[in-house]
């Protein structure tokens, strides 16, 4: 199944993508799509659902993000070792762990909002974990069973404020709007696997990043499992597995977003999203 | 106004603690403690509320988080200079943010859950600012009309797992129970100066933090301005503001909790806290 949401920031409907690649209203069956929602049990009760028999949705609405109420927006750093080269790092001999704020989460094709101040917003394409049931300690043979599914992940972040203004990388990664998920939620079994994912992003149509997920030094199920370790991942929750190489603060000279620049980025399978990139006023 | 929220984790009930320190059941007039229930207009009309007309609650029902839905739980590092000394670390010359997950957000007096490979819990006493109206690019003059009140929060770090573990501190902050906030969330008119509160905590009896946030190098105003040109703050937001010197790492030698210890801490005005510590089977 391919869960969206749409309709109005702060409103969205819950919805569903069909065999035609048309939007239906799932309103009747789910309050929304998240938390408990994204269980096994409720997720295969919606997968019951002859689609045919959900209202088609007319016309062109917004998408807001896939997940509603996430708890929990984690992000792994370096987890592809060519960004790590790029990005002048060691690969990491763990998983590098740090959150992103939860009200950066806006939709796919929501407006990039360069903060004041910022001169180097920079651009990471990224395959999204969301979680579907309470994980805690479990065993990376288990780690699957807690996944829903996936979804596209852009992890947008300002260098100087994640680099150059005392530690901790949460500084750099929290504006808003530099958390754009989905366009959908793709359950699990739609992904054959999820370490053979070709993911890419271009800046006003250059190919910029165009990697793979069978790259990922650490991978879906040891990152669920690891994670788990130190917190309880919740239904609704998102990972965000790390970025490919070909970020700006990489390239020579490094090259960093500016208001009127357009942003596409997707994950094979996963759909793709698409951000004009506007000033703070 | 002294709020609080009262019953089973995940049932709580909000409620306030009366002039005469009773507990009276607020269910009637606010769906919960938390979000737009904090913002200035309607926390005026609760102030407004004659206490003695709300229904007393009997008992001694546990004590739930001082805040429901909490979307971010911010935390400054190395925010008094002391304490700085005793990590090793410089004081920063910007504060220095990190985040601890949501899930850990639990009662006051709740069990204070050692992880499974935890041989380094440690404590940490800390100021804790609500957030009742979103701040973005706040001047620090303007900051406090953003906040709603304050709590006592408890910043339980596994040391290990924080700086043993590749980077990023949110790592050893997060497991369940490491974030204790309450027992009240206490309105802003009720403290006459947030920069000069005493604030301690106890092991086993013992006095190990006794502090005053006197001594923060960031204050509340700074904090709550400078973290708003990196992300925007919402209602029920926590930003826990560091810690006084006195934590287990800085003992010579390092001196951990383990289960069967029992940690007691408070911020004078704020109320105070109790945990048992308890292995996570």
């Amino acid at each position: 199944m391919k869960l969206i949401r749409y309709g109005a920031p702060g409103a969205e409907k819950p919805g569903l993508i069909d065999s035609d690649g048309k939007l239906r209203d799932l309103s009747a069956r789910v309050a929304d799509i998240g938390g408990d929602a994204l269980s096994p049990g409720n997720l295969a009760v919606l997968a019951s659902t002859d689609a045919q028999t959900l209202p088609l949705v007319e016309g062109n609405p917004r998408i807001g993000p896939c997940i509603a109420g996430v708890g929990k927006f984690i992000c792994i750093g370096l987890n592809y070792a060519d960004h790590a080269v790029e990005a002048g790092m060691d690969v990491p001999s763990e998983p590098v762990i740090f959150m992103k704020a939860t009200s950066a989460i806006c939709g796919p094709d929501d407006d990039l909002i360069i903060p004041r101040g910022s001169e180097k917003t920079d651009w990471e394409v990224e395959l999204g974990i969301v979680i579907g049931k309470t994980a805690k300690y479990v065993s990376e043979a288990d780690a699957l069973d807690h996944v829903a599914g996936y979804c596209v992940c852009h992890d947008v972040s300002e260098r100087a404020f994640q680099n150059e203004h005392q530690g901790q990388w949460t500084k750099g990664k929290s504006a808003d709007s530099f958390g754009p998920i989905g366009p959908w939620l793709v359950t699990k079994d739609e992904i054959a696997d999820p370490q053979n994912l070709p993911l890419w992003l271009k800046v006003n149509g250059q190919t910029m990043q165009d990697g793979s997920t069978r790259t990922m030094v650490y991978g879906v199920a040891h990152l669920v499992s690891y994670l788990s370790r130190f917190m309880s991942l919740q239904p609704g929750d998102i990972i965000s597995t790390g970025t490919p190489p070909g970020v700006g603060m990489g390239m020579k000279p490094p090259r960093y977003l500016k208001a009127g620049d357009v942003v596409e980025l997707g994950v094979e399978g996963l759909g793709s999203q698409r951000q004009n990139c506007v000033a703070d006023r």
